[in-house]
């Protein structure tokens, strides 16, 4: 599907000899479409997703998705399955703050990547909407054309959840659609909150959409999430806005040279698009090309995917750990009292916390005897 | 010391009945003047910072900062006793970058706020730099009019430590300084890393001090430390530079508006002064006081502190709870175990925590059976 068409560089390679999809036998073909009758079985589900049906990788989301344990656990026990094909590809994140022109700018770069062959899954980051709740019309609705080709696969966000679950979520789904055969994800991110920062965690290549304003470009940026960026375009760039677009860009390219050099050898691109005329596109995705090839070269694309996942994984250790300690009874009945001593100036927050972890231990060592 | 005096609402009032400290007695001076002799007891500490004497403050704070376990011992239980006397004061975090002129406006600020009769205690964060090793002479060298000040006491920063230990021990100095009798409490940072964020964590009202630049204000400010400010003080305002300090004082007073509305009920106020002319430092004091006077009336102040020392606590655990968790031995020797079927894509993350959480409460529950 990817590495032996040789695109001339422009397809992604397959690095570890991991097993393509092997394609759907005609039986499977039968099975799959009883499946709104019957609930398949993991089998099923594995089979569905490595031969690349796209009914059955949506419906595995789903699982993931849910928080019925006994759909988490039928999602924990596919995903540990389809880890061993995850890996192939680029993850691209792609921010920018509503009205962008995110939607028409993913539509235009994803038809572009299914047409060099790659096969494309887009998936969305926005914990912090309620928005979401009917997105998959709005999504589909959004993205008509890429929603109705067959190399690319439109997955809108989770409906509700902290930023640290969804994240979570959006994680196994990757790895899903990567055991799926798609080689470019892109995740999409609403300019707003610490879901940049969220989505920044989990993809080799960061891309900020801007618009030209009226001189004011800088003060509009969030620092940091420009500090995340490998490249930066100014959408929008058409008609009479295209030379304060180019002013804009300008702009930009100063502004990052004050940040200090990036650990990746990498320097971050600024140019501009339209995706509405279709300019600009073609460059976005061969910018995103040579951040992959230069880092796979220095090393940094797979040094920085173990640190992503150790990160991750710790992360997930420090919730759980907190978790466990908030949800234990006699924390929830001390707490209070606690508190209580802390306002009123007869314990520091030092010696709280210390008696609380204690009856924790004492807690949990208790259980056992 | 305060509240008594009166100065037309320049002094601070005692608001809780807290015990003023008493003077201290002839007998009390006899046994300070041994202290190098012999080693003071609990109670000798609690008299002697109580009743304000400097030279048994300064070997309390030495305690917190020592990592011997005998030191923390005695540390946390002099804390513990100064705790009911603590919290009468208004805490004032200073930061801007090395060059700003920090020291010479703490100097003068500093002498300001003795004269109008209150006591003022400077505490330094500065976890990332090796330069506080050798600081107490630098920091006495910098403000050498204040250090001689009998209402004032200058400490410098803990010599080492990350930031997390660092905050902890400047809290728990805060408690000391109090319960001696400091009614200002400044805690100076240097203006780099996250020092800001800790120094925030635990003061009332936080002042960023400023230079007119050339026209480039807005890109050197690290947006987060100037959504932190309550006041942005533009320095040097004198000689030539004072014509540029109004125009940057015009910029930044624009781009304030820009942030949404402070909880607090305040808006940010930007001004200029000169250190060294001695000018705009009475109306940094007076701006100070209008913010206390305003968030006391409308309960801000209280709850603020009620959501700091909640939250240091919160930290507190957290942090506790991971550093029993990689301290444990089963825990050390797992970990890398696991880190390499992460990076073989063996396992995912989340199932890669859930593992060694399960190994780490097995391990807790066993020690008990």
């Amino acid at each position: 599907m990817t590495g032996d068409k040789n695109h001339k560089g422009y397809s992604l390679k397959v690095n570890k000899g991991v097993e393509q999809p092997s394609s759907v036998s005609e039986e499977a073909l039968q099975r799959y479409k009883n499946i709104k009758q019957k609930p398949l079985i993991i089998d099923d589900y594995i089979e569905g997703i490595r031969s690349g049906h796209r009914t059955i990788l949506s419906k595995a989301i789903t699982l993931i998705e849910s928080s019925l344990p006994d759909h988490q656990e039928t999602a924990q026990e596919i995903i540990e399955r389809c880890v061993p094909f995850s890996g192939n590809s680029i993850r691209v994140g792609i921010t920018g703050v509503p009205g962008v022109g995110k939607s028409t700018f993913i539509e235009e770069f994803g038809k572009h990547i299914t047409q060099k062959g790659d096969k494309l899954a887009v998936l969305t980051i926005d914990p912090s909407s309620q928005r979401s709740k009917g997105s998959i019309l709005g999504d589909k609705t959004r993205m008509e054309l890429l929603s109705a080709d067959p190399n690319a696969f439109i997955r809108p966000s989770p409906s509700s959840g902290t930023l640290g679950g969804v994240a979570r979520k959006t994680r196994e789904s990757i790895i899903l659609c990567e055991a799926a055969g798609y080689n470019v994800i892109i995740i999409e991110t609403i300019g707003v909150g610490q879901s940049e920062t969220a989505v920044h965690s989990m993809v080799d290549f960061f891309l900020l959409l801007m618009l030209a304003g009226a001189g004011d470009e800088l003060q509009g940026i969030k620092r940091g999430i420009m500090e995340m960026a490998d490249a930066i375009f100014i959408n929008k760039a058409d008609g009479d806005n295209l030379e304060k677009a180019n002013i804009a860009s300008q702009v930009y390219k100063n502004a990052l040279h004050l940040l200090p050099p990036a650990e990746s050898g990498w320097t971050p691109m600024v140019d501009v698009c339209s995706a509405v005329a279709g300019t600009g596109i073609s460059n976005a995705w061969n910018i995103i090309l040579n951040y992959r090839d230069l880092t796979k070269k220095n090393g940094y694309f797979d040094k920085k995917r173990m640190l992503q996942l150790k990160q991750s994984m710790l992360e997930t250790i420090n919730r759980q750990l907190n978790e466990d300690f908030y949800n234990t009874p006699v924390i929830q009945a001390t707490l209070p009292q606690i508190e209580k001593q802390l306002f009123q100036s007869q314990i520091t927050s030092f010696a709280g916390a210390r008696k609380l972890i204690d009856i924790y231990i004492k807690k949990l060592k208790g259980q056992d005897g």
